[in-house]
């Protein structure tokens, strides 16, 4: 599959190699076409990595990841382009968070929205599947680093595109558990979490947990 | 031990009633003295159960468990007064949400505060510690309503509170695994768990269910 990965941080790199080392075609979207960052990962991941525009990179692409940081999430869809986006599915592994007022974050959207919402108000043709963002970049591609059973989520309106989502999780990642909350904006719940993420973080000094939901 | 339960409601009801099982003499607050539903609960519950208004109340009480709708907690304990409270361990069980723009309800506190902060800042002599207000009110008092392992959390300051609350929990309650998460602030990433919490009772279709920590 054509893979674009929005962003060239830890998040989109990490995403970025996994999606290589399973076979797919990956290109690395930035600001700039030569990205440093993205340059240095494309040699590194090797196999059919490559590196381009947001623009570029969604126009090569049939589903996208978008890792760049919350708030910078919607300017950087608008440079890709509504035309470069149209009809495809973008899994949003983002949160929006706000690092001005101190560490640990807080959330930056009102408790009525959230970015997956925003993102796909903003582009109605694009399939917005909110995933991958209640956990560390490590454990979102290799969930083994956690023992026992534990979950991930998607949220989205569009039922194809989250059984797409659904089939990388499981097939692509090694995911045993996905729990569908339903439509975009249930993705309200699951940025909610970064807060207690957060904090949980801070309690147990490693990035590799993650939560598992019990019923009865 | 002589304990306050603030409210009347569901959450109120079923702790109140745990507490008298367990042996305590617990007082249920409300703004009369003679509120029918505390009426109903103290003939209901039995043992050393009793009603008053919530100054009686905390008057009465070594520990006290909030129990009221997170928007009137503040109003509540100012009607109990600064000096019924002072020096007391008020446990935290609700949430502040906002019901009037429809279901489910949003959080109403702003991302870089908490209700249970609010009530820790507006009493600097209670000791406020935040518990239980992750999951339903029966699954609080009977964690064995979920199967296996899952977890309660605790914020707050002062930590002989947390250790006398944290003993109620899992010797009265028999909560196995109680994560503390620091001081008050880290309610801020527990209270925030509700948006999550209502899209999961939204997809389970049940309450009894709770969320387990699981780390490497």
């Amino acid at each position: 599959m054509k893979i674009a990965i929005l962003g060239t941080g830890m998040v989109g790199e990490t995403l970025g190699s996994k999606l290589v080392a399973l076979g797919h075609e990956v290109r690395m979207g930035s600001r700039t076409p030569d990205n440093a960052k993205a340059a240095a990962w494309v040699k590194k991941a090797g196999g059919k990595a490559s590196q381009g525009t947001f623009r570029d990179a969604a126009w090569f692409a049939e589903l996208l990841f978008n890792c760049t940081l919350g708030n910078a999430s919607l300017e950087v869809l608008k440079s890709a382009g509504e035309d470069a986006l149209r009809g495809k599915v973008l899994v949003d592994v983002s949160n929006p968070l706000d690092f001005t007022k101190g560490m640990p974050p807080v959330l930056s959207t009102p408790p009525d929205d959230s970015l997956g919402e925003q993102l796909q108000r903003a582009f109605p043709s694009l399939k917005v599947v909110k995933a991958l963002n209640t956990m560390n970049c490590e454990v979102m591609v290799d969930p083994s680093r956690v023992p026992g059973d534990h979950d991930v989520f998607v949220s989205g309106n569009d039922v194809d595109a989250k059984a797409r989502v659904k089939q990388l999780l499981t097939e692509g990642f090694g995911w045993k558990h996905v729990i569908d909350l339903g439509d975009i904006t249930t993705a309200r719940g699951t940025e909610a979490f970064l807060p207690l993420w957060l904090r949980l973080w801070g309690t147990l000094r490693t990035g590799d947990f993650n939560i598992h939901v019990v019923k009865r």
